[in-house]
């Protein structure tokens, strides 16, 4: 038997207790051992409910006692969690989280402590909820070196941007609509600015790389830009926009960015709708593989944080290995990277088009029938050439990326 | 250091070559040792290649050498692969196979000798090419009764019934395309006729059931009555037809099914064109998730065989629990399955709508321009029930069955 603490009973706490109770007998088999749940570890008391008798108030209690060799980290945030993390993981109890805030930023530490102590700090459920995305890189994709990694990692701005499409709604309305829903907050910055994507890619090229990549060195822009107008030049070009996280290889280097893309209906993530995730992976000699799934909620996260629990059972004095060091790995300059650009501006297209192909190259105009504007993609240029080139043109309306 | 000898130096079998000596310093790493390929077993010489100086063709060179720890198994077929294979193990080497053929026949007995000899059957490129998939269900969706899981896992008829849908060309040409393009063998008939993606998919129920699922005991039904006709009527219902591989449970029951399937455009499988694998999976509590990626292919194959050989030597005296035993499992009579079912029937449809609703219940009638014949989709039923009714229209001129 196995004694497991779980800190923080919200909802992917809760979502833990259920999973656990649901499918215990399969679970234990899994593990090869009995998984039991001793302590819940919450400010609130739950009075009437079964997991009262869990309940417990104060950190030490888990510290203290000597038979909990599984910490589940739930809480989400960086502090307490990092202090209460590293402490378990020193005490030399194994963690399992779904904080893709404290991974993103302690990571390495951890992974470093965890080894040290021969246990495991394991957290499949930060990134892509249920979708089994950090596992298949540790521990299937080792033949391969990771040329790309490009995914839909926030389930409120994809079904925002999907309702956006089908219902040809405007960003105000979906954002309501995703509050009324339950799937975006009253304050919604953290996911439709990027940043929740943002610390997800992070972690994700850490992985990649080997290296610490710091989220706050990622070019990081959300969706609150586009308009019900972005999506009628999208459908005219047979495209869509969705808000990808992206780390490529190019050469020795290594470029990550968060942001708004185009879509052709040929990409694997074109058809990725609603809240679901997916992760697009491209490996040197696997080729082009896809993960997708459900990207949060309450039993998809706890599935994954529960694998990990069983994971960390079966490795209860050995580490399972995570090639992630604290070495910072220095990202290509944004200004650098290469791409097309769709850009709408104001003006008569015959006219301007002339000066606009000296600047961006070849191109064809689009229509989306709006009035005194029109749109086109540029040539293949260098984030840094765009902006330069476009300085020249102050009617410029909106640009957003392309994926090709 | 870990000593491999690789038996069969066809297209995997140099593709695993291929991939060591490409991303030699990534694997070691991982392996966390220096991975050598020290024979290659094969019946050809290869004068001129450097491959030559490890070419042995005497299998007993290589149980003989107690410094080889791994062998690779790319021949492919039953047989010598099985009884090689067996001594192998038998003989304290773990062992890494692409062979779908082997593993679906005698997986639970050779997963049985791995366990008493505490070394490692590895199987994961015979299931998917390079999809992680056997991994994962091991080791990820550990949390999770499987309810159900839904492969497109041949690539060969995958990429005829894409031609068929984006062409509208009928099966005998996409079938000479495939043949010129090497997709698809002289004798086709193990692609075509779904006993590859039948073997496949035994290897997933049994590892969903953790007993044995005898291949013979799944109905397997191929592509080769599919018409140009046939996609007439799934695009005129905006749906695309598919060689599903499938196993679903049903209460206790586990059914089990190869055949071609209606799917409609919201379905996950749907976009899944050309040689692309994919393999859907529905967990009690995780949900809805989807693998995506090259099911065949010299690299891609050989990618999946390369990430077990790093696994078995990381777990070079230590079992990889994959829960298989060579308890029989019985699958639901198909009789009792039940499903929608899509048929084309000649005659008129305002003079037969009444009796055919009085047998297969309300329904829509279809049309795709066809002379003389009409199609409709049936209320639910069981196979059983769908065919005692269709015993009474002997003008039906096809049945495909529909997966909603």
């Amino acid at each position: 038997m196995v004694n497991v603490a779980v800190m923080g009973y919200g909802t992917v706490g809760s979502g833990v207790v259920e999973v656990i109770e649901t499918n215990g007998k399969k679970i234990d088999k899994r593990a090869g051992m009995h998984v039991k749940i001793k302590y819940v570890l919450d400010l609130r008391d739950f009075p009437g409910d079964p997991i009262q008798e869990k309940i417990i108030h104060d950190f030490e209690t888990i510290i203290n006692d000597d038979e909990i060799k599984i910490v589940v980290e739930v809480m989400g945030g960086v502090e307490p969690a990092y202090t209460f993390v590293k402490r378990c993981l020193q005490a030399g109890k194994s963690v399992v989280t779904s904080n893709k805030a404290l991974v993103a930023k302690h990571g390495a530490e951890l992974l470093e402590i965890a080894r040290t102590n021969n246990i495991n700090f394991l957290f499949e459920a930060s990134v892509g909820g249920g979708i089994p995305i950090i596992r298949p890189l540790n521990s299937s994709l080792t033949a391969d070196e990771i040329e790309e990694i490009t995914g839909i990692l926030n389930g409120t701005t994809n079904y925002m941007l999907s309702k956006m499409f089908y219902e040809d709604a405007d960003y105000d309305t979906v954002l309501k609509e995703a509050q009324a829903n339950g799937y975006a907050e009253a304050d919604p910055t953290a996911d439709v600015e990027g940043y929740d994507a943002c610390r997800k890619i992070a972690i994700l090229s850490s992985l990649v790389s080997g290296q610490q990549v710091d989220f706050e060195d990622i070019y990081t822009e959300g969706i609150s830009k586009i308009t019900a107008d972005d999506f009628k030049y999208a459908k005219a070009m047979g495209m869509t926009v969705k808000l990808l996280a992206m780390a490529k290889r190019e050469g020795e280097q290594l470029q990550a960015i968060v942001a708004p893309f185009l879509l052709g209906v040929n990409h694997p993530l074109y058809n990725v709708n609603d809240v679901f995730n997916a992760i697009f992976v491209r490996g040197n000699v696997l080729g082009d593989a896809m993960f997708y799934g459900s990207g949060a909620g309450k039993l998809p996260t706890a599935s994954a944080v529960v694998a990990d629990i069983v994971d960390a059972a079966k490795h209860l004095h050995r580490t399972i290995m995570i090639d992630w060091t604290s070495e910072k790995r220095k990202l290509q300059d944004r200004e650098k990277m290469k791409r097309k650009f769709f850009v709408r501006i104001k003006g008569n297209a015959e006219q301007l088009k002339p000066d606009l192909e000296a600047d961006f190259g070849e191109m064809k105009i689009v229509s989306a029938g709006l009035d005194g504007e029109f749109g086109f993609i540029t040539g293949m240029m260098t984030e840094g050439e765009y902006e330069e080139k476009a300085k020249g043109y102050a009617d410029i309306v909106h640009m957003i990326r392309v994926e090709t």
